[in-house]
């Protein structure tokens, strides 16, 4: 049986040491989040993971959900928990303080998230998609729908989803069919069917605030034409209170590979009322502002799932004993020693290891960009941040997903056959992470936006951003002899990077498919770079934490360990990305359609 | 739905063009396999695979097999398509005639095996076992055990397993508890228990031939204390009728990720009468011989299940539309094109297409010197050939195991949200692929095997070999301009591969860590090598049949193509392989066992 400890002391050491958020009490929600506060938020959030959710994840896992008559049951003791994550408080963590939320940084929330999720992946869906409504109704909603919706969404008391995809329509949207016919009253009536709609029925909230893409009849077909529509699945009285139900409903849950405890549903709306969200026609921008927050959690999922199965994994090899260390007997009063003392066990245990902590450190990285891009004084660090986060964002969603999927794999392994069976828990990882390689758009349109649109926008603004954010650094601590291990690979990378960048602008206007054909390496060489920043800043961490003789010598030796495994075992994998971005189409366009 | 059609062509090409088997015509079971024999064989074969077994793998999974009062009951279909197998004397393929068998080489029966276990991975595990039942017996067994047991093995009528495992010992079968005592009659009392017994009870077969690894009463500790014992679920009479029940049972059977249709069962031996197979004490030799044939057809797994997964990925991207070519519409009176036209889609295809060719041939050319190590002419060639499968096994188990898997995941991933649903299929071979990184030995111990004892044996005699081989078809072909896009950089990678070798040589006696360390990343290193002779070798068979005009212009442009996609956008990663082996242990073993 699995079972999850939060990493809280990784935490601490990203969020004051790393970070060090203090410099940011200037702004809001920053101020609040002191130290101590923090470091009590995550405590608390901590045992209600470890205590409350992570129990629930084997269950969800053989319960999954069921449909009878229009209604999900979710897995038992899943609503049980629900309400205690409601009234804890904890969806209102990081929303406004104007709509009832606690204000706090994203920086944190990411942090939470990241509990819930290594907890309890499917779960963790249902809040993180009422997050995400609540952040497109914040960005694009009236006063009146903002008023209406908000307060709700951030108790917790209503959860949220987001409906894209159709039948013949998820990574094209301009081609869905979803109709919205105007009532005359300021509303629509929305008609057509919605699939894999996550957290689309159950019975754990009062109400399902729907954000519904539609296209209002006689608009223009194509993505020009597409409108967000907020529908409930119980209309709002006045008063606030729960009118009729709405004319919509959950026709089928989908059988899958994983994240059982989540339902995913076929959504048939049939005439639904519903408001639109912001402008007409305009619904694809704010359902991006949707999604850009979703893809980053996304990519916190993988984190998620393979710090889970690191964890058990290790305490596997700590306790399995089973043959003899190459070096002589480590445990020479027993039959045998701990599986721990092979050296391709602890390969695949730094690998993950090595991945959880410097993909963690980018994650936060990127979280405190998104939150300075709203809270900056100026507008120069609001437009730099808004820039960093954007290009971080497909990489985040991508690699950590992808690596993510990976590690739970190679944790797996780690069992031998323990992990290929359901007892061990081990396999339901694997099986739970392989979604977020593909939801929130497939680590393919993740590669595809970040080559196509993210390095071409505003002239490489960002990109030029981020080298500048590599080069500073490097120049600040190019003197600093004990950092030298950590920079010197750094550099490199970002040459090998800047390299391929280049490539792609020599390459990509005479033939389109030379970015396309190079850009899931690309994606993989940018994440491998930007991680061994984050080594880098790491290291210069856990060296001032040495220096400072705080007694967590063991901490900061471990984490200068990880961060080397890092640097020599894997950041050389960008070379072999470098190599396939620049061998660009011909051989992946070589053959006709008809020739697979 | 999934649906699979065998590359008949694809064995054709191997059989005939690459390998030429005509050309060991002198040798036993050769004379009889003429290309058109075979390609009759490997036709009815296919119809078999596709009609009956394919239609049978969903329901497999979806069923899987239950037990009930000590009896095992298979999926719906399992036993009348097992029936037919049988009737179809298919698992007398490769057997010898001495006991009923038709005495094809192995190097065709690898290829009838891919097709049924790309039709149905959890069917064909159990013909496969009783095959590796076979082995063990043939080339270890006494005339009386193999005349009772042989016959009914080769004809299918009984099926067989291999009893290792136990709760406590998997990789150190050293530590095993199961007991055997002398009955005084020359028989044995077996008692004790073994898990994951894969086809360990079923009904679709009249007796089931347990292979069972156990210490005789008084024996020494450790592997030179295990006997190998056969122990018949039915004792047989003398007359070769079925006698009474032998006192063991399926105690349980395990819940696991996939193969559900196969029978993972605990097996309990309660004072079961045994026979011993060989020398008392000298059991691991002969489970040994059965291991390396069963290690072989596992890496055969892997690519069965890359081939079917591919296959479907493949017809959905076909079908699929969404999204326009970023080279312009390529169907531009439908409302998108399919999915087929994106770089990044062909990019996963063409990786999972070029990795199945090329580990297929080296399949068939590592099965080509297994058959020649048994039945060459002379005695060096039968050792070089056994030097080279026994090198190869490893490897072949290994990387196509990791890969397989890997590939399947890549094919899941070009379905976006469909490949995780059950309806699709692809999401099973996912499931299906990952034990075999698993069982027969961990990818791990594979490596290990690969780095502590096949390099080492004989002074290297087998490595060189193997540098021989690749040295003599350079050398052979360096004249030939068009092959030279081949020839280099297979050059480089076998530079590359000698390089990593001799740093093992150099690191691995002072610290044996340091082989443990990069033996993964040798593994496919070296797979990578053997690969890319395959594909050179294919290039010039390609380059051949186009020479002689033979009309099928169009398969051997298509080879050539999926050929240096190969060398051009995978084969590269043998310089990342190359840099972790030489970066050694010390990152891998920095840690102490308590700050993992």
């Amino acid at each position: 049986m699995a079972s999850y400890k939060a990493p809280t002391r990784e935490y601490g050491f990203l969020l004051h040491e790393l970070l060090d958020l203090s410099r940011f009490s200037n702004l809001p929600g920053f101020a609040d989040a002191t130290p101590d506060l923090i470091d009590q938020i995550m405590e608390q959030a901590a045992k209600f993971s470890e205590e409350v959710l992570q129990p629930l994840n084997k269950v969800g896992d053989e319960q999954g959900c069921v449909l009878k008559d229009g209604e999900v049951t979710t897995p038992e003791g899943f609503r049980d928990a629900y309400q205690q994550l409601v009234e804890g408080g904890w969806p209102s963590l990081v929303c406004s303080p104007d709509y009832g939320g606690q204000g706090f940084p994203n920086t944190i929330g990411v942090l939470f998230n990241e509990m819930v999720s290594s907890a309890n992946m499917a779960f963790g869906m249902y809040p993180g998609l009422s997050h995400g409504a609540y952040s497109a109704l914040t960005h694009h909603g009236s006063d009146e729908l903002k008023d209406i919706y908000l307060p709700k969404l951030v108790s917790g008391e209503w959860t949220g989803t987001m409906n894209l995809t159709e039948p013949h329509c998820g990574t094209d949207v301009g081609m869905l069919r979803t109709k919205a016919v105007p009532n005359g009253d300021g509303t629509y009536a929305i008609t057509g069917q919605k699939i894999w709609i996550s957290a689309g029925e159950h019975s754990m909230a009062d109400n399902i605030i729907h954000l519904v893409l539609a296209r209002i009849e006689g608009a223009p077909g194509g993505v020009g034409g597409i409108s967000l529509f907020v529908v409930p699945k119980f209309l709002v009285n006045e008063d606030g209170s729960l009118g009729e139900r709405n004319t919509l409903q959950c026709g089928g849950l989908e059988e899958k590979m994983g994240i059982h405890g989540n339902a995913t549903c076929v959504m048939n709306y049939d005439g639904a009322k519903g408001w639109v969200v912001g402008e007409e026609n305009k619904g694809l921008k704010a359902m991006f502002t949707m999604m850009n927050e979703a893809r980053l959690g996304v990519g916190m999922q993988g984190i998620s799932q393979a710090e889970v199965a690191y964890q058990n994994a290790r305490d596997f090899a700590l306790d399995r004993i089973q043959g003899r260390a190459l070096t002589g007997p480590k445990n020479p009063d027993g039959p045998a020693d701990p599986i721990i003392v092979h050296p391709d066990v602890r390969r695949m245990l730094m690998n993950i290891r090595a991945f959880n902590e410097g993909a963690r450190a980018l994650l936060v990285w990127t979280a405190l960009w998104g939150d300075l891009a709203e809270k900056a004084e100026d507008e120069e660090t609001r437009q730099k941040a808004d820039d960093l986060m954007g290009l971080m964002t497909p990489i985040v969603k991508g690699y950590f997903t992808d690596k993510g999927f990976a590690h739970a794999v190679e944790a797996q392994q780690v069992y031998g056959g323990s992990g290929y069976t359901k007892e061990w828990g081990a396999e339901q990882f694997v099986r739970d992470a392989r979604i977020a390689m593909i939801y929130e758009g497939t680590n393919g349109i993740q590669a595809l936006d970040l080559v196509g649109r993210k390095l071409a926008s505003k002239g490489g603004r960002a990109v030029f951003s981020f080298f500048k954010e590599v080069d500073d650094f490097v120049a600040a601590n190019k003197d600093d002899a004990k950092l030298a291990e950590f920079i010197t690979p750094l550099s490199d990378a970002r040459k090998e990077l800047e390299e391929a960048t280049m490539w792609f602008m020599e390459n990509a206007l005479e033939n389109p498919d030379n970015a396309g054909a190079g850009s899931a390496d690309y994606l993989h060489l940018f994440a491998l770079t930007a991680i061994a920043l984050m080594w880098a800043q790491m290291a210069k961490a856990a060296n001032t934490g040495l220096a400072n003789g705080s007694g967590d010598k063991d901490y900061y030796e471990t984490k200068l360990a990880t961060g080397r495994y890092f640097i020599n075992r894997i950041l050389p994998q960008t070379t072999t990305h470098l190599t396939a971005v620049k061998a660009g189409a011909d051989d992946v366009m070589a053959l006709t359609a008809e020739q697979f």
